[in-house]
């Protein structure tokens, strides 16, 4: 092959890739959802929201926290929440205490056994403008969830629009 | 009856009942527990320590929260609590929760329902000497729990010494 004929070889190459690219972005709308890929600083300080357990697969319990501005908003029964929003999941595998069991003299306590992950939303209406203002994190010993993983948070959520997508109630 | 008669009877009966009064404080070692019959200020802006849930006839999803000498003993380790510490145990009725069932689209959701009771241990190691330096409270619609109830804790704690009477541990 001649040098020009692989010099405009490339140059169809770059360009098919570049057409590619451009054609996924039209399809977000020029929008691609952003995702939260550092962990909030502190957030093991925050205030209680709420509590959860959940069988089946996930196996889990949780405590919901939130920061300052997430407390406020629930206090207020405000929605949608401010942006400055951050509301953190920790959860846990649903782990038989034999401890305690011992001490109730029968099987019936459950604690926290590991951490499995933490996710976080974090409301900024800008910045997360593709996912309905909020930005969904998920990790797992310290690492972020995959692209992939990440996809599925946005349109569970969005089924619950009448609460801005938060699914978990303030515990009095 | 003769007056004089009816005055050495009722004399006669207020020293039995101070002997059996005496009798009473006698067998505490003059030393009756002491319970927590006031709410803590400001314990649901607490922080968390665990989550835990109860099987059985308890029913509970609960959340523990600790006052910040608690949380500071419980980071380093420390055993028996310092004086000032205060533990709340927050507990609610472990509740399906439809709504989100519906999104998960299978039965596995569990949420606090109605608050059904909140417990505190207190460490005050002179107040509360006769429990192990521990008061322990138990309110139920903000009223405190009667005397038999009251008496139980702190046998049943008292398995965990090793733990100075606390049986919740720290979830990361």
């Amino acid at each position: 092959m001649k040098p020009t004929f692989l010099l405009i070889a490339v140059a169809a190459l770059a360009g098919i890739v570049s057409v590619t690219v451009t054609a996924s972005r039209a399809a977000d709308g020029g929008n691609a959802p952003v995702f939260v890929t550092q962990i909030p600083d502190g957030y093991r300080d925050w205030r209680l929201i709420s509590v959860a357990h959940e069988e089946g697969n996930l196996n889990s319990l949780a405590a919901v926290l939130g920061n300052d501005v997430a407390i406020k908003a629930y206090r207020e029964g405000k929605v949608p929440f401010p942006d400055g929003t951050v509301i953190a999941a920790l959860h846990y595998s649903h782990t038989a205490s034999e401890e305690n069991n011992k001490v109730f003299g029968r099987a019936q306590s459950f604690v926290p056994g590991n951490a499995t992950n933490i996710q976080f939303m974090i409301k900024d209406s800008k910045k997360y403008s593709a996912t309905g203002g909020w930005g969904f994190g998920h990790f797992k010993d310290g690492k972020p969830g995959d692209d992939a993983l990440m996809r599925t948070c946005f349109p569970c959520h969005n089924q619950g629009k009448a609460r801005d997508l938060v699914f978990t109630r303030f515990a009095p």
